[in-house]
């Protein structure tokens, strides 16, 4: 059924420059995902990472070699699937892909008379998701997801909010019980804090767990464009937390910039590492509109934790389906050695014909 | 970074109308949003409730006595946020807002020699869904969601439905254990009740919960017009179920007349209210077509029970995840004082750039 | 408000041609559902069963014998709710609907020196979803969903994979813990396997429980066109899952073919049966991009295990929520005689103005 050797290359590289337009044609999208923005600049599309780039770029080479001495010939399909095969290798290779900024990091608070001081500034930026794809974010200190706010149940929690952007905002701290005027919501609980202006919000952690902040003005919007964060709670008494040996937070948006983790696609996503026997704690959170059920290969999850509150019951499981809003922690025990594909299982928020991209990363469990 | 006093206020009212149909043009829907209907009839669009367009007009009113006196200028952004902003705190004060028709609302059974007996009548009416905002609805007794129908345990109920659609329907007790010939089912449990017939379905109430009554025949336009309602039976034992004070039912939609809860959208939406340290259960059911994960602020809630089935461990969270068909109950324990947003997490079915609309109320919290 | 007799069925006739593309207009889709596709069947439309077809034309032959003695008259919409009736009548008494090709068959394994050893062959074949809607299929045995395949904890397992399609693809075993060279990935864990080459996976079946096997290669697009079975591990200790007498496995999709379980659209799904008083363990599986809510009328639904896994308290429910990727499994207690809708609660997934289609089948309850 399939032809191989000479013949083939020739073919294959003929109709190259028309299959690649084909497959963008029928994706519809295509020119929107980090992949095809990689692959597709040896033609002169969009700018890329080296390292894709240079992958396909030698691919066409190699082939050019032989189309020079052969005439026109029939044979799409066949080349559309190696070109295809290109692809989805050029996007694993590039992974984990270097791209601009990084989101979620943590940030020390000062110390102001016994109160665990946070500044963040509202401000626009522009924002790599994926290598070659930059989009205009909103966001926190110049950072999407904002940096980490992490605090001990019974801290006092200061966050001075300054709005560096075009339009007013407010900081809601998701699933944290605060005074009803620290809520965060413009007209119910506080004005707008408007462009130019800060606005503090102060309140006593009482309530462990992975909870969020983002706005809660014209939020559709500014939560879209990554006004988000991770807020996070350690209980006093870790006696009723599960044993783990290191965490990691993923996340999840769906908004501006596409599907991402931490604020990028594949392959710009980070690989979660652990060495084998560890423990891991995930922390899901999901500040965009569609849920994401989340699949590990290799290892099932044992989910413990929902909105920050520990399950009477744990339960074991190998796909975690987080809605907007909600968070969920699981452990990971990392039994099997390897590379592990992790990734949202609605299939088109990670992998086009063009290969994965957006919401997928790795779990890599080494010696 | 932003102008202040006479200057920038000149600028916005030049702008207005421009920036006005440039936020419609951007959000594609804009004018489908109940808010943008009542801000936008100041400049002759849809018709808006008093409280709403007074606001608008107070605005436009002042903005115009220095517009007559000052040259064109740049400035769009800093108009847009300011009237943004305007349009914002015009939706929360006018909130709650009063609209024609309630639904949900009880409805007392005639005795009939031991039988509770309802009376249902199908309907096409008229419906304002948020101000100014009337849509077509099919409904039971003139009510979306329809009449709330309540009987305890053990109870025989009998529901009269008589159509008055232009079309056949039939009446499914969604989760309630039936005999297969009171199911409601169009040719596989009965005939269709056509235009102008009635039909009686009887049964004995067996399992106790929060159950739902809906359309089952052409149900996907019928139950998304508003052919729904609340079946709630009571436990005969009402020591299996948590201690609760009040309750509130959410019946949740996002068919014809957008995003939903009992019938109405923001700000015609009815707030829940309770006084500190009462516990509020809350019936949520889905009759629409996606999910809607609900999130209060302020405090947890405690999921006890699914299906109406109480679950063997209520676990807590903040957000919770109704799927269409699933109907969930959580108890609130009213710690908290004040007014405390309550919305679907999906944040475009509760917010746009003219505010707050659709899945949106609060939980107030008084002494 | 409702007219009668003669002179409706003279209204009803006149109209008829036209108040079906009005109906088709009014939805859009129309043309793709295989409800629609049979009974459109008498204008000239797609092709029919002959079950389906032959009742429209009965009703048109009949109405037709008044219509040549009767003027022309307005009365559409009553025209319009007796043709729909008839399409929702013909749909029901078309189930269950022959079709061609069956998936989801057991697979026997060969013995191989104490391993079981299952062929899969990937291909290109004509799949019939519901009566006269065919499409092209990607599958494995020339099966949507492809064969089962059922081993014991303990068994080694190997699976023959040859790719006759026209471009590479990759079997991952969903859920199941495989040493990493197994997992089916290509270029993380393997190369792809191309057109024309056979790739064997092979491991010992270690965590039991419902699980999935399905391309990992281009996958929106392939699991999309049916590249997707169940694989289902029993337990060698039968003891820690609750007793059952019968089981029934539901694949569900969403993709090409429409909505889908095993691979079929009502009325060509096939009816789950059991005598009063057996326990029937169902299998849900996600393959599709969409959450599939899936409602049981008449008896509620006992959840006891996620991906294959146990719950530590299972739970009672009558809609059961199937993300993407995720398994649930439920065990029904069939308590109540008579046929059973059950159907996703999507209602836009299950039912149209022209009837029942999609995913929608019935639980049969006999003595």
């Amino acid at each position: 059924m399939s032809k191989h050797g000479l013949e083939q290359d020739m073919e294959t590289t003929l109709v190259k420059p028309r299959s690649r337009r084909d497959i963008l044609k029928m994706l519809g999208l295509g020119a929107l995902l980090p992949a095809a923005a990689g692959v597709l600049s040896a033609c002169g599309g969009a700018p890329a990472t080296a390292s894709t780039a240079a992958t396909t770029t030698h691919e066409d080479a190699a082939n050019g070699t032989h189309a020079a001495t052969t005439p026109a010939a029939a044979g799409t399909a066949q080349a559309d699937w190696e070109e295809m095969d290109r692809m989805h290798e050029a996007g694993i290779k590039a992974f984990p892909a270097k791209t601009a900024g990084l989101g979620n990091q943590p940030l020390a608070p000062r110390g102001e008379n016994g109160v665990k001081a946070f500044d963040l500034v509202c401000k626009v930026v522009q924002w790599e998701v994926a290598p070659g794809q930059t989009v205009e974010a909103w966001c926190y200190n110049e950072q999407v997801p904002g940096p980490e706010i992490r605090v001990v149940e019974g801290d006092t929690v200061r966050i001075n909010v300054k709005n560096e952007l075009p339009e007013s905002t407010a900081l809601h701290p998701h699933g944290v019980i605060v005074p009803n005027n620290m809520d965060g919501v413009p007209f119910i609980t506080q004005p707008p804090i408007k462009p130019g202006e800060t606005f503090t919000y102060e309140f006593v952690a009482r309530n462990p767990g992975s909870h969020m902040y983002h706005s809660h003005h014209n939020s559709t919007k500014q939560v879209g464009k990554g006004l988000l964060g991770a807020l996070i709670i350690e209980p006093k008494d870790r006696s009723k937390d599960p044993d783990y040996d290191l965490e990691y937070t993923m996340v999840l948006n769906d908004q501006l910039g596409g599907f991402t983790i931490n604020g990028k696609g594949f392959p710009a996503t980070a690989p979660l590492t652990a060495k084998r026997g560890q423990k891991v704690r995930i922390r899901y959170m999901n500040e965009g509109q569609m849920i994401h059920p989340m699949h590990l290969h290799g290892m099932p999850q044992l989910t413990f934790a929902k909105d920050g509150w520990n399950l009477p019951q744990p339960y074991m499981n190998d796909t975690v389906n987080v809605a907007p809003g909600e968070r969920w922690d699981v452990i990971v025990d990392c039994t099997e050695l390897g590379v592990w594909a992790f990734h949202c299982h609605i299939l088109s928020h990670a992998e086009s014909e063009h290969g994965m991209f957006g919401m997928v990363t790795a779990l890599i469990v080494e010696e």
